[in-house]
């Protein structure tokens, strides 16, 4: 493995091609280290965990087949890019557990960093346009990265729904933290809150979520 | 994981939701089941096989970085939702191999109705949209086809060209028969074809493809 990735540091693009050119690509094949960052929740057949990478396909065609249920008129096109990227700094700073307070103290510095060198292997423009719609999502101020995010909320619980429970039976985390975590899908895509609140209801009545 | 299968099955959403979004819903969680699908190549760090959910967000960001080196402006919007699902119908119908001739000669069949049904699951409006992007993406037709079918083909390259052959190597494919199956990708992003020639002849002079 050590040996694999030491080839991989050093696999090269040809000279010739242009420097604009050789920056994105040196940049897509980073991307591949996306799919070894392990999320704490599980796939729904509970084989294992989540890949940061799988995640942000699976809610990025949520945002396709919700869109309609945008509680203002938003731009499909820039949520399709902001969840296509939105965890692409944990290739360096890893996925931090939602529900782990001392790990999230240094998250945004951590993050920060990684936007630096990550976004920034890219051509100028590229850099600037993903660093953009980065920043836009965790800003969570647009009417598209509060629709974003609710996705990316709603989809831990639909994973953990499936899989008797999931993060909030392993790690014992109890409702009123769940509705808290959840909080920003009422604002974002109200439609789905009744959908929330009957899943969690659901959880507890199953033992799977305690009150 | 039978009983996880079964239960998932089963995993109904409150009645009192309007009947469209309980069907997007529930093709959502259908969606999971691409997570499983293994495709032939490894990713880069040679540990497993990739599977056709992060491959699919592997592409779409391909897309939004290798946009500006379309050969004709082409609608982005359009090809991030194309590749998105372009893989959708392999929960039902598998990954077939790309070099695998057998494997091919019933695979159209087996996708329709693999369409028919997952798209299916979804309300009319969502059902069009996603199969007409779908069978736009088969077709090959439009500019936006033929620069999504470019990157699904070029990242396999990548794929490749960091696993020490991967495919290559493993079913002992020779560049013949890749540049053949590369062949979308000079018309559809030309500015990838001298990566494509160039990546093959290092190939070969590294023994890791026949010639």
């Amino acid at each position: 493995m050590s040996e694999a990735r030491a080839k991989k540091e050093n696999s090269a693009f040809p000279e010739f091609l242009p420097e604009d050119l050789r920056q994105s690509l040196k940049f897509i094949e980073t991307l591949d280290q996306l799919k070894q960052i392990q999320r704490q929740n599980l796939v729904m057949d509970e084989s294992r965990r989540e890949n940061s990478a799988e995640h942000s396909w699976h809610i990025s065609v949520m945002a396709m087949v919700l869109a309609p249920y945008a509680p203002v008129p938003i731009d499909l096109a820039k949520v399709l890019k902001m969840l296509l990227i939105h965890d692409v700094v944990e290739i360096d700073a890893g996925d931090t557990f939602c529900y782990d307070t001392q790990g999230n103290a240094d998250k945004a510095e951590k993050e920060q960093r990684a936007a630096d060198r990550l976004f920034g292997l890219l051509p100028e423009n590229a850099n600037h346009e993903l660093r953009s719609l980065w920043e836009e999502f965790e800003a969570g101020k647009t009417a598209e990265a509060q629709f974003a995010a609710s996705l990316d909320r709603f989809q831990t619980l639909l994973q953990n729904k499936n899989t008797r429970g999931g993060t909030w039976r392993i790690h014992g985390i109890p409702k009123p933290r769940v509705l808290e975590r959840m909080a920003p899908v009422e604002k974002g895509i109200p439609a789905l809150w009744p959908v929330v609140e009957a899943i969690l209801e659901q959880a507890v009545s199953e033992g799977t979520l305690s009150k």
